[in-house]
């Protein structure tokens, strides 16, 4: 057989992988499972960006693009960052990419040199740490937890701060948290990197996904950041692949070649009918499922805080509850497992997202009906009671 | 600033990018530009994907599909495999990517620990070389000419062997030759790699456009062997970025992870469109483009010659022919950037390819009507009487 590169030892698969595959054998048996491990929003991508993707196609916008994505799309963003935002980022600092995935494996191919370590939170996204092993860097993973807000604060980012550090890696909303960071430890956090010589990375996928909080970008913090962000989430576009990079300005010719060079592109159509993503009439049907997501959130915290899951920080955004559930269970994956065959329940366990405690944890993603998420709380309810 | 990783100095960009510009420019100014520098099929994408494309937007396929595709889909590679080249080919070796640009990162990062050798073709495509220097891979190029057919032989790999040599890189047909490998010199190099413990890669992004050579596939040579594949040229799928990768048994596993890490998936709606990829109507179509690709080459290749380039191996696939202007001229990126401005035909000089003779060799692609084709070969012809 060829040879096998280290890295893929090390990468890890993901635990709800096996959970979801199961579930779909029980739903195949008839099995009706209710399910709060799915990453995605379950609606469907708002009508008008359907509308100007099913034009794209009428009209043949079936050829590469330039590899940092069409001039108009970038202007598009740059243009909803001083609507929304306040914030004056110019179009040739805006990489498109497919997904918030390409856009972080470019800004740490840009960043991190082997052997330099990326500081991130545990728990955090799992691809990250897998990202960071792709170009040979070091994962330096801090343990956050309540009293951190489930954050890589600024006083945590000091004191675990080393000689190898290239860049700190942080999302607000976080995944699996749904927490965020403030603006004061986001100008703290850029702060410190600024002075020491490290890179600042912000993953805002789940920008515009806030509830109480306000919404803001990193951006306006500082022109040294590398900001990563999406149209999968907020805009409902999951399937399209499509995100986008902001970075310093030096930096933009060379990350437009190392674009070039991995993806070539991002897709066309995906581009075309994302310059529909920011028109009134699409923001105005976000601003609808948000408040649906708000309803949603506003359901499920206090039911599970009810039946004994420990969420000590109320999460503000995403579409995440990330629940201790120490009272209830001492194997997390284990009571995933059998959440799943005995009562129908999907969840994802807390060893996806690190090994701080990972066991004591359980991530509930709110990203089905109402209804489902009423008759999921009945199915635990029952779960627990059978238990007890 | 933030660091710089020192991968990112090392990544070359190309310079035809600079010419493309200027021709843009050139182009809003007024001037007529042929292009013969185009990297991909002017036709459009065969109507029945672009209808199935449609279908899939009214059906709503916008979330996130598995990482390593559509079952469908994978199943439906499998099924072309069988009927064209009689060759079987598990779905489970099968991973749908971003492109094969994405099949070569997956398959470079799952074979290639730092500071192992890659070898492969110079003159080859460009991206090649940055994506070994990513997953910090040595490029061990060696230099091919006409006495080789443009191609990485077994006796050259063997003659080139080194101790660290973890992977072997051919494209078939290749950019920017649009020469072949023979079955023999394909079964050659698998057994040469598997003696030697080393991986051989094969990017047959060009399958399904030869001309007078027969149209196979290096899967018959072993299931070893890792093979790169695209929706991109052959079926004129460019802008939509969907190809694959077949990785032996033992490997599909990780690499679906791998997949998942670096993508989370290819896109939605280009996989259910690509599902009509292998209809009869589709391939009807296919073969029509094909033989319009051949009448350019058959044009092109003697008005060439006769203008006094050099073509001493005939390419029988892809859209290009890789010229040798020693004749005509002593610096061929100079040679180009003047063509361009004064003749207005733009074409891409050798140094995109590598380094080998680079300065002598320029790529023409025939992906422009006949007309544009004559045209271009007129203009040609006054710029070298004008120069002579
Ligand atoms: C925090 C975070 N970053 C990045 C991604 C990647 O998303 P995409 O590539 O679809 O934009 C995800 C997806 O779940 C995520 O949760
Ligand atoms: C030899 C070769 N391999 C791979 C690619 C990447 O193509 P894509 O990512 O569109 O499939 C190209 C594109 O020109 C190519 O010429």
């Amino acid at each position: 057989m060829p040879p096998r590169a280290a890295r893929l030892g090390d990468i890890r698969p993901f635990h709800v992988m096996r959970l979801l595959e199961r579930a779909r054998e029980l739903e195949a048996s008839g099995r009706n499972i209710v399910h709060l491990e799915i990453g995605e929003p379950d609606f469907a991508t708002p009508q008008p960006i359907v509308a100007a993707g099913r034009q794209a196609l009428e009209d043949g916008r079936v050829h590469y693009t330039p590899a940092r994505g069409l001039a108009t799309l970038r202007q598009a963003v740059s243009g909803y960052y001083r609507e929304r935002y306040g914030v004056d980022v110019d179009p040739n600092r805006i990489l498109i990419t497919p997904g918030a995935s390409g856009a972080l494996q470019l800004a740490l191919a840009a960043l991190v040199d082997p052997g330099m370590g990326v500081m991130l939170s545990d728990p955090g996204y799992p691809c990250n740490r897998n990202l960071v092993r792709l170009v040979e860097g070091v994962v330096r993973a801090v343990p956050v937890g309540a009293a951190d807000g489930y954050q890589l604060t600024p006083e945590l980012a000091a004191a675990h701060w080393r000689a190898d550090t290239a860049a700190l890696l942080v999302a607000t909303p976080a995944n699996p948290s749904g927490t965020l960071l403030s603006r004061a430890a986001l100008a703290e956090l850029a702060e410190l990197c600024r002075n020491r010589g490290a890179a600042l990375i912000v993953d805002e996928i789940y920008q515009g996904l806030t509830y109480d909080a306000e919404d803001i970008t990193a951006l306006a913090f500082g022109e040294d950041i590398f900001v990563i962000n999406s149209f999968s989430k907020f805009f409902g576009m999951t399937g399209w692949r499509l995100g986008w990079l902001v970075v310093p300005a030096d930096y933009a010719a060379d990350l437009d070649v190392l674009a070039q060079n991995l993806f070539l592109a991002a897709g066309t159509l995906s581009q075309h009918a994302a310059l529909a993503a920011f028109s009134p009439e699409t923001r105005a049907i976000l601003e609808q499922r948000r408040e649906t997501f708000r309803q949603r959130r506003d359901f499920l915290l206090p039911a599970l805080r009810e039946l004994g899951f420990d969420i000590p920080v109320t999460p503000e955004g995403a579409f995440y509850l990330y629940a201790n559930c120490r009272a209830l269970t001492g194997n997390s994956f284990e009571f995933s497992q059998r959440l799943l065959e005995e009562a129908g329940v999907a969840l994802t366990p807390g060893i996806d997202f690190g090994d701080h405690r990972a066991g004591e944890h359980v991530r509930f993603a709110y990203t089905t009906s109402l209804e489902a998420l009423e008759e999921g709380v009945e199915r635990l309810r029952r779960f627990l009671c059978g238990q007890a």
